[in-house]
């Protein structure tokens, strides 16, 4: 979109648009440009293990910032963390027959417990002494180790509710990887519940969907949509899965969260009962939920820009970053000296700043370095701001005004304000900002989400007009998906939860497809 | 000691001392006691995983509070987190000489990537197709996968230092396992940094203990001894290794943190170099340091005693417990509806309050619940008290006075007071628990502390007196070390940093092994 092209030059003209050193541009290569700015903005790393990744400091610290915002509203909802083994022994996996089907095929498999030295020079080599008599594999998701947990732990009505949640690495092995987006481990939190009644088990899915769903519009300011999956898409092992579902710049869809009702499923598999109120046992009934560092891939692909990441400021790690001016020595300790006293104002706001106090490096060359890295709001102090007393004010982002010359632009990301007016201003230009970024995230999404009532109008939006979110009515089997897939690389991302769809997606009608009765709209696209 | 089987009865005479339900008196077996305290507050459990353990939430709950204590002195000093992957390609591990001895022999070999299904009827197997060219294992600590990522991030001195910290799940293969104390999997923190001077390093080793120092002292109210490790007791691959020493009740030491100057030996192993100030290129300095969920063993066998878990109060999840005590429907809507108030004043005190809102369970059996569960405060409300206009606060526990009778100490545990007064001293009651904790710790330890100039004292101490710390001269070989290893089942703990003798442990002296003169004693003791 043009607007996204234009708006973000960076202050500093080095930095400017496709002139940049490291971004390549949205427009010449989405996926580099993607790969680029984790790159470049140092959020991660492949390692030397095939698949994993090294997460960096810049990255992990919003994960870090995420872990925060989410542990809060898993505990303001009555749960509660704890810690399952990583390991599972392979006959867990085959409990749960549609589990095993799901998670057996591609995980890391742990066959001996200890190495020894191989011949002379040729390093280590697992010992064959050491073969375990049974395999474990590292965990791809925990429902079955947590449910031979809460076989222990669960006898009566009185042990239920139980609503645990863990913060843990899993591994998937991957063959084709691409950084937080899809790598053999990744980090996550997964929450898994018993309860003693299904009514109880389903309240708590939905109940957690709406937390995902409050932390990605308010706190990543990341708009997404609610739904089911169809009975292809599920969990392995699941009576009904839900998905939080957004949309990324290049209008494909990424899943953001999931959560899942079981049913009496893994109980079964693991054989947990309950003795209910009247004295008579019964199966436990289950859910599981959770989000992954795959968030951290959705939030760049939301928001960022050719100048680089761009982080709301909820989940900046740093909010404000100062940037000294000066020429000589006294201008140095003069500025340092303001520096000093405004850092100290901005945390007393509870404002996290960092001051960029390098030497050697040019005041251009830094702006630029914040901008690729996103730092919401950077403040430049110069001998002039001192004598005037005023303070700039340089924002991450504004938003396209239609018609405006890329040089206003650039000057309406600068305020010279009067110093206390500044300083007053910074917590709602934060949260201006913030809003801006979803306000500009669902507008992107509702330009490129369309009602569509034909296959030939379908393959219209998605092989000429750069696709998105298709509202298509659906009422196939399973291997009508498959073949939509085939054709048109999409599925079907949810069955969207009551009062999303947009104008003209209300009511009944015939399948896109077969042409049977659907009494509502699925949203179709390509995906991560 | 006599003050510590006194002391502690719970207020409910149902759980007092030796009657208690499930708690085995610390006399009677002090390894079944740790364990029944482990289960019994619900800290964790063994799992389906020989070896690995789970750690249930009100364990995990504790192990988030050190987190967030530790992290946030970790950013104090400059650190900022983030992840390395938890597979190591076999071949790293021989890559530093010293390192391949100590890691390799016991752990986890990961050597297939994906299951299929057995012959009918037998589950998943590991598929033979899915070898990987090169086995890996399940980090048994990160040296090795950090420093080959470092080695693309170092270039010059400008890129130094780095100061990193990853909070982790590790897997040592361990025979014999006890919860919390030694189990295969783990949860740690482990630092990793480096620098472009050894001296810069060397600081950093100290800065690090002196951050574990604190938090166990100040957090944790556990008193610890600083100090070097031996040669033969270094880590693998460490130039000094320096760590904190804990005494728990039964006298023997806990090693309850280290951290290692490496020198440049993972540099040199992983051929990581930078461009120093004067264009010269050099080998980069390391350091390592970490803590791990072992501290929580620590913990309760530090404070806890013949009624179960004591926490001191900076690190329970729950400081103040509330037990609402009516007999008709009347009197129990008076004393929630002053429950809710109280709440929500000590709420507003950021205190963490649990009002315990169960039916069928009489007050005496929530009293002695809690106490197990090492809740620092109790309040009763009751409908006498709403008269009154009073509360009546229960410490976790009150410090012996020499010939005290057992009823006026539990008289003692209990205070009446008018209810404004109350409210606005349970945080001053807390801060002098947190503070009697450490002290009574401290005076434990230098009661079994002995300054020991014999081996026939050497002998006394550990065999008739029960042992402690002793602090003798040492001026032995390693191999001297394993003799009185064999002999006493004793160990060095550390060479302790200044200033941390008792009287008459300072000077020179004679080796009470060989004779050989030795400039400083050591503390040896029996160890976890």
């Amino acid at each position: 979109m043009a607007y996204q092209e234009n708006i973000n030059q960076a202050a500093n003209p080095k930095a400017g648009g496709k002139e940049g050193r490291g971004i390549t541009p949205r427009a010449e290569d989405y996926s580099r440009w993607y790969l680029d700015i984790v790159k470049e903005a140092e959020l991660a790393d492949h390692s030397a293990v095939r698949g994993c990744m090294v997460i960096r400091p810049n990255g992990y610290s919003i994960w870090e910032k995420m872990q925060r915002e989410l542990d809060n509203r898993f505990k303001a909802t009555g749960h509660v963390n704890a810690y399952f083994p990583i390991f599972i022994p392979v006959s867990f996996l085959s409990k749960e027959a549609e589990h095993v089907e799901g998670f057996a095929k591609e995980c890391a498999v742990v066959t001996h417990y200890r190495l020894r030295r191989a011949e002379a020079g040729k390093g280590v080599e697992p010992d064959p002494a050491s073969i375990l008599e049974e395999p474990l594999i590292v965990r791809p998701t925990s429902e079955t180790i947590i449910w031979s947990a809460y076989k222990e732990w669960i006898h009566s009505y009185r042990d239920l509710p139980i609503l645990i949640n863990q913060w843990a690495n899993v591994v998937r092995w991957e063959m084709r990887t691409r950084l937080f987006l899809r790598t053999a481990e990744f980090l996550w939190q997964e929450g898994h519940t018993a309860h003693a009644t299904e009514e109880e088990a389903r309240a708590e899915t939905y109940r957690m969907l709406e937390v995902y769903r409050d932390f990605s519009e308010n706190v990543m300011a990341m708009p997404v949509i609610r739904g089911a999956k169809t009975a292809a898409e599920r969990f392995a092992g699941a009576v009904e899965s839900l998905s939080i579902e957004a949309m990324m710049q290049d209008g494909k869809a990424l899943q953001a969260g999931t959560s899942h009702y079981l049913g009496q499923n893994f109980a079964r598999a693991f054989d947990v009962t309950f003795q209910n109120s009247q004295g008579l046992r019964e199966l436990v009934y289950a859910t599981s939920w959770g989000v992954s560092t795959r968030l951290i891939g959705a939030l760049i692909m939301t928001h960022s820009d050719d100048a680089g990441l761009i982080l709301p400021p909820k989940l900046a790690g740093t909010q404000v970053v100062i940037v000294p001016i000066y020429k000589n020595d006294d201008e140095k300790a003069k500025v340092y000296a303001e520096i000093d006293r405004v850092a100290q104002e901005l945390q007393a706001q509870e404002l996290t700043v960092h001051v960029d106090r390098r030497e050697g490096v040019l005041p251009g060359a830094k702006f630029y370095e914040w901008e690729l890295k996103g730092i919401p709001l950077r403040i430049e102090i110069g001998p002039k701001d001192l004598e005037k007393g005023s303070l700039c004010l340089a924002r991450r982002f504004v938003l396209e005004i239609l018609g405006e010359t890329e040089k206003a632009m650039r000057a309406r990301k600068k305020m010279f304000l009067p110093r206390a007016e500044a300083l007053a201003k910074i917590k709602p230009i934060l949260a201006e900002m913030q809003q801006q970024l979803f306000d500009r995230a669902l507008q992107f999404r509702n330009q490129r989400s369309r009602v569509i009532n034909s296959l030939e109008e379908y393959e219209k939006f998605f092989k000429e007009e750069g696709g998105g979110f298709a509202w298509v009515h659906w009422a196939g089997a399973a291997d009508e998906e498959e073949l939509m897939a085939k054709k048109y690389q999409t599925s079907i991302r949810n069955i969207p939860l009551d009062g999303q769809a947009p104008a003209g997606a209300e009511g009944a009608g015939p399948c896109i497809l077969t042409g049977r009765p659907s009494t509502q709209r699925v949203v179709m696209a390509e995906s991560y």
